[in-house]
């Protein structure tokens, strides 16, 4: 933290009784980390007062003589060039120095130790992420088992270079060991309320990698739009999105959502939620979804997907095999929340078919029942799914027949409540044996006026009453971004640098809640997301040394 | 409004009660306004059914031959560029057709009426901005007295036009007489707390060109940094900036700021508040500020501006001189919000001050002493002055004792409290004489989910109780973005198109208050101002034809 924000930090004690500018959120005090501009904080970090130099003329980033990966490793190849570019900017080589300063780091070895470094797989949950850094002269070293532990080790060490008053590249002695918390840490992004141009998703997970996110929840369609072009259904884009040509991802667009996302390690968990939330599909499917009626006349109106036709289950087979392929994941986000019994209620077809089943007039029983079939459907390409918390709460049973061993365990989203119904519901499904996400807490798209990432960053997806064994079902949690008020014009913003606040929880130590610390650290995370390109938003008064210079 | 916004619509009738995205705000029926993208609406629109063509190729805006404005005004030939480019894109003329379509709209001519176009003048309060509009072929008329109408005439224009489904330029037959209901429409924005770069600040003034705002009250300098560069002073921001050479306003910046503001018809009314929000000043400015006591030891800490001394009322004397010929506006902001009176108290030589005055312990006292003083420096320089409400509540008096005829009135700044509070200080500043300005509804810093522009549409700075008479001394109002959580990263999304609803309520005429027409033409506005490359942010969920490009 530089002399300047420190004076600002002076003046807000002065000021922060004042009337006009009140906030509901406290403000930390000002310190000085002693772990500079980490965020993430690595789970261990010893660092000496030794400074290196690092000269753009000669610093390299190399692969180790001993690593199982070399220069046939993409991955790895543009992960060098992008991390360089950061810490460098884009300056020219000015020729090579003839002789180093004594205490000068030449190069960065990067080590994969395990004989496959993974480098042309795409992540899972069960990746490993760690990595062992050691910055010294004139080599630091980066251990990695897979090319993932390297990406986050790189932006660790990318995070430690910093420029001394002259402007000089410098980074201190440094040892690092570091590994996630949780496994899956995810952000969410709605791509239908508004179209989100394939530029601003590119961006954000530039963004994420830089806060060591590793998945993308692309909640790609809803009832608002369909901007997934299916090549198996090309009228569902055709007709559901807001415009056939310009508002929708081509299968070209999504597989470099994909690679873009690989090559920084994130995987791409897309989401079809089914039956609810499903307008834009009825305009291209005709037939899918229930027709709503008023008495005995249909009112031209539609529900949720109509559950009781075999038409219904086709189609999904043939969507579903379509999505497990164009989607590398192992796993696929099928929704199942917020189901609006209404129209169901409306439809004679459908009344009989409750009382020919037995349900009475139980319709999240009829739900059950549909979502069970789709469970089986998806389960018969071998993916695993995320659902939200609803389809746990009305009792669909959640592991498919026959049990393959290979395929993953169903995950089970929280999205609904306050702390103390997410508390009770992470226990209850826990408890049951499921693997969890925690997101009540992190609905980013709830804004309000002052400094909210500190609530962000306080809630913690393990603190529920509960056993150990049902602490590590908590797979990690996800940070979502709904679209109603959002699109190209202000999501960055609005999700950065709010979103770093649930990277740390997810990643760092459950013991990392100083929020004095945070404050300084993440402040200068914040600069160094608005120098990379990335327009994250203040979290309070302050300036940066290099201010964003788009609109 | 297009057909998939309809659809939209419904969709959100199907899924408003859902408990996902709950807001504050309700909803909009979504309508189909019969002024269609107009916005603010004019006060007199006639339209017709009758549809002309505009070609890129042969459409021209040109001086009327009974103008007083030729080729000689820039300011004119300025605008007629920009709104060309509005209009037609940055699209190459493909070659003069031969023949006119039989219902094409050829030219627009520009008529200033008035013998002086005050083309080369600033605009002021009182500048004539009326203006009337006749759209017929082959000619299109805009007649307006001053530039100032024509400005806002061609704005007007530029929103009349329209892309018909094949993407050819389509205007209907249409009458306007337009003028503003409110003199003074403004919008605060604050390079204090946060740095604000030219680019951002000349983005916002072609945006509030777009809104028929008029004011840009420039809240340019407070506790946390003093980014104005004045020439008499120059320590002033070289210590008392962020930075002392990229975080300042040059005055080149500043005059490059003003004469952009000047040919958009925009006032730049600066405010340097005194006595309290100087922390910044007390850097480059020894003696200035009132040192702090703890007993008898002076702190080390600084308060607001020392008002015992006659070193500052000659500091003061010089820079508001400087200030005076800088800016060319008619008024200066001089503040005087918010003084905390803790470190006057501690202070044992202003304490015997206040005996020798006889003030007793009323600090409140000494602000109106100092304030007094204050308005009397800048009087002598035959501004104007604004000040915020305190001023007014603490019983400065607030004409000069040598009333001259042609200076303009105090002008007071209502910000405090709720409705029923911002109303009661309207009418007594009103009762007792004085012009006013309403922000208090219009903190568009302080944000909240959902459709908040609603209430901020809602908002009328003459609805109190109050005479006739009274009502006149509202000059208008200002939309406000305090800089706390505000920098080049988010500002401009979070202003618009929230502050289009407060240039509405103070353009329009009062009775233009349906929400859903207003909803109707707002959501076409902010795509307008997107595809201008503005990013205004979504009201709620749909999409534009043209998203914004940026990030």
């Amino acid at each position: 933290m530089d002399a300047l924000l420190k004076f600002v930090a002076l003046l807000f004690l002065v000021t922060a009784c004042q009337g006009r500018h009140e906030s509901l959120y406290s403000t930390p005090n000002l310190i000085d980390s002693a772990y500079g501009s980490l965020w993430p904080l690595p789970q261990k970090v010893q660092t000496s007062p030794v400074v290196f130099s690092l000269s753009s003329a000669s610093f390299q980033i190399v692969h180790s003589p001993e690593s199982s990966a070399g220069p046939n490793c993409h991955l790895l190849q543009n992960a060098f060039r992008r991390y360089f570019e950061y810490m460098f900017g884009f300056m020219k080589k000015q020729g090579r120095y003839k002789s180093a300063l004594a205490s000068e780091v030449l190069e960065l070895q990067v080590w994969i130790t395990s004989a496959d470094s993974e480098c042309d797989e795409y992540p899972t949950v069960s990746s490993d992420e760690s990595y062992e850094l050691s910055v010294d002269q004139p080599t630091a070293v980066l251990k990695a088992a897979k090319v993932w532990g390297a990406l986050r080790g790189l932006e660790t060490f990318s995070q430690l270079v910093y420029e001394d008053a002259y402007g000089a590249k410098s980074i201190n002695k440094t040892e690092i060991m570091d590994f996630p918390r949780f496994a899956h840490r995810g952000i969410l992004l709605d791509s239908s309320r508004h179209f989100l141009p394939v530029k601003v998703i590119l961006a954000n997970l530039e963004a994420m990698a830089m806060n060591k996110f590793n998945v993308f929840h692309w909640h790609i369609v809803d009832d608002h739009s369909f901007p997934y072009q299916s090549p198996t259904f090309p009228d569902l884009s055709q007709k559901g999105a807001y415009h056939p040509y310009t508002h929708i991802y081509t299968p070209t667009d999504v597989k470099m959502v994909i690679e873009f996302a690989r090559m920084r390690g994130i995987r791409v968990v897309s989401e079809f939620d089914t039956p609810g939330h499903t307008q834009s599909w009825g305009k291209g499917q005709m037939g899918l979804l229930t027709p709503c009626y008023s008495g005995d006349t249909p009112t031209g109106t539609f529900g949720p997907v109509n559950p009781i036709l075999n038409s219904t289950y086709e189609f999904m087979t043939q969507f579903f095999k379509e999505v497990s392929s164009v989607f590398p994941d192992a796993y696929v986000h099928l929704g199942g929340d917020e189901v609006d019994f209404t129209c169901w209620k409306s439809n004679p077809d459908i009344q009989k078919f409750m009382s020919q089943q037995g349900f009475g007039q139980d319709y999240s029983k009829l739900e059950s029942y549909y979502i069970q079939k789709i469970l089986d459907i998806v389960g018969a390409t071998n993916k695993g799914y995320m659902v939200w918390q609803e389809v746990f709460d009305n009792g669909v049973k959640l592991r498919p027949d026959t049990v393959v061993e290979l395929k993953p365990d169903a995950l089970i989203q929280v999205w609904k409540g306050n702390e103390e119904k997410y508390k009770k519901e992470l226990a209850s499904i826990t408890a049951a044996g499921f693997q969890t996400l925690l997101s009540s807490p992190w609905y980013l798209n709830r804004i309000s006026y002052g400094q909210d990432w500190q609530q962000i960053y306080k809630a913690d997806p393990q603190n529920f009453d509960g056993t150990e064994q049902q602490k590590k079902k908590v797979v990690g949690g996800e940070a979502c971004l709904w679209g109603e008020y959002v699109d190209a014009t202000n999501l960055t913003p609005r999700l950065w640098p709010r979103a770093s606040a649930v990277a740390e929880r997810l990643w760092s130590d459950k013991d990392v809640t100083n929020i004095d610390d945070a404050y300084s650290r993440l402040t200068q995370h914040r600069c160094r997301m608005v120098q990379r390109g990335i327009p994250a938003e203040p979290l309070f008064v302050g300036h940066c040394n290099h201010e964003y210079k788009g609109l």
